[in-house]
């Protein structure tokens, strides 16, 4: 199963709204379908979001009218423009974004044709890129992990949130197939449920038992001792190795510190942000209030309340015992590790 | 609006399984639809449990066959047995059934007629002990808030949880009054979403501000400095005050030292166990499944997973600021302060 693919020419997606029930699969040559998949969620997942905005680009400049007056240069731009308004927080859109605006850029004399072939190669290279990540990833993370280990994660960022395999989700399949797993917690990740529906269904589909409770559960969890490593995913991550991540996570890492387990984070070297210098940089995105009243389409709340809907929080990265990338594992002191990185990319 | 009362020799209770969509109330003389009511959380908040079994105990003895060949007193007997099986965690229920217990053996000449008035005048007196302590603990709770303070709570520990003004909200309305609350960050509380039902409406009726939000994002509230204060209510206190309540507690009170924000429990001293010298003999109540994998009869997980559910955690002592009971406001060392309460008790 691919969450996003490129297939003959249009983007194949797995409308992630519909999990668990439901699993369709959706064919687009709309860049403006992609757009709606990715601000409602049915696309999610940083990772994810980076290919599908890649892949965006290039359906954007292929369009009918790609060939009309508006250079194709013009429809790049404004392609990168529009794709990047959709969510503010996951910084694989940008990155993606970024590289396929250098591509225009870069080759000033390249026909129309030539230049959608070096972008549509571009997607594809930022597609094949996270494939390998993720399973680079799962390798390295497993190596963190002893025998007969259970884990927390929160969210989803599993296959459903990538091009490949996942990240913290590959990392524990992995660690499954090494036969190290007795079994996964997964928070259910309120208000969206990604836990509950995506990551209790793609550890399901693994052969590996899942136990899913609300996040309030959590801490009694690492209380009780019943996991022996909490493992998340990153939407993006700061040159100082602060990562924002489904809201409810830092709180599962103050939690996690006060129990002594420790905390990884699972991400491809794309979910780096060199322009953000610590986590306060991050732009956080509010939700809409009705993701918050409303349960599985009910109302669950009375008319006219507040609400406040921060759909990421920032971990600190003291609080952080390793970062996981397909580059190699970051530990303390992260600001060094990570400058090399971006140094060496 | 009270949530357990007592009219005419019948029990009358808000159903708040319904809430907040529609208030229905229900009035019974049958100790099983008592009984049931608490099981399935229609009358729920450890002081309004205790009352409800109070006022359920004179039911099972009033019956129409009370008369007959089983002795009131066996009675009273089986139905402090019966109540007391359907929820282990408050122990307002085993501290109100053992009052009602009591007026039984302590009256062994009594005539049935007798037996049954000095049984209805405890169960009132437990009314209205509860509702006097309410508007005691709002008034002394009150007294620990500055002006201009925005607070945060976690499941509903109002009127609807009480017989009378509630606990933590309590402390909130009154402080309200006199004019010192801004807002109130309102934890929705998975699974059943007493934060959203039940206190969001509380709040909104009263005129008070309310944020509703998801449990994880309880963390960020308390970290971007939103919040001053932390108020819940418990199911049961441990005599070195360990305080068990709705589960995510715990994690608040964590999180609220980490951020220096006081952390305040405000319940009755019927509240107290003296039988469990710490958090660890509180027993927690496990729920079904259901409540996590369904919300209002809509499956969002898949088929088969494991769940874990306990209804509470336990906070421990050294995290809460204060614990504010109707007869005085508790500090550290809570042992000595609780021992004191019970002795003259």
């Amino acid at each position: 199963m691919r969450a996003v693919d490129w297939i003959d020419g249009h983007i194949r997606f797995i409308d992630q709204t519909l999990l668990p029930h439901e699993e369709r699969f959706v064919d687009t040559d709309d860049v403006r379908v992609v757009e709606d998949a990715i601000r409602s969620l049915a696309i999610r997942g940083a990772p994810a979001i980076g290919v599908a905005a890649a892949f965006g680009v290039v359906l954007a400049v292929k369009g009918k009218d790609s060939h009309g007056p508006v250079s194709i240069r013009q429809r790049v731009h404004e392609a990168v423009k529009s794709i990047g308004s959709t969510r503010p927080t996951a910084v694989n859109l940008f990155n993606a974004l970024h590289r396929m605006n250098m591509i225009a850029e870069r080759n000033p004399q390249a026909s129309d044709d030539r230049l959608l072939q070096l972008l549509e190669a571009e997607a594809k290279a930022i597609q094949e890129e996270d494939i390998r990540a993720c399973d680079r990833i799962g390798e390295l993370g497993a190596s963190l992990l002893g025998n007969g280990v259970s884990l927390l994660t929160h969210c989803n960022a599993g296959a459903l949130a990538t091009a490949g395999s996942g990240t913290a989700l590959s990392v524990i399949t992995t660690a499954a197939r090494q036969g190290k797993v007795v079994r996964v917690f997964a928070d259910e990740t309120r208000p969206l449920l990604q836990g509950s529906r995506l990551t209790a269904w793609e550890l399901q589909k693994a052969g590996i038992p899942v136990v899913l409770i609300t996040d309030g559960t959590a801490a009694s969890v690492l209380r009780e001792g019943k996991v022996q490593a909490v493992i998340v995913g990153a939407d993006r991550i700061a040159a100082n190795g602060d990562a924002a991540n489904k809201v409810g996570t830092y709180p599962l890492a103050v939690l996690a510190n006060r129990h002594n387990v420790p905390f990884y984070v699972a991400a491809p070297t794309s979910t780096l942000d060199r322009e953000a210098s610590d986590g306060l940089a991050i732009p956080i995105e509010e939700r809409t209030p009705g993701e918050v009243t409303h349960f599985a389409g009910v109302r669950v709340a009375p008319e006219g309340i507040g609400v406040y809907a921060p759909a990421f929080d920032v971990t600190p990265n003291e609080l952080i015992t390793a970062i996981v990338t397909e580059k190699e594992i970051f530990r303390q002191p992260y600001a060094a590790a990570i400058a090399r990185t971006l140094e060496l990319s």
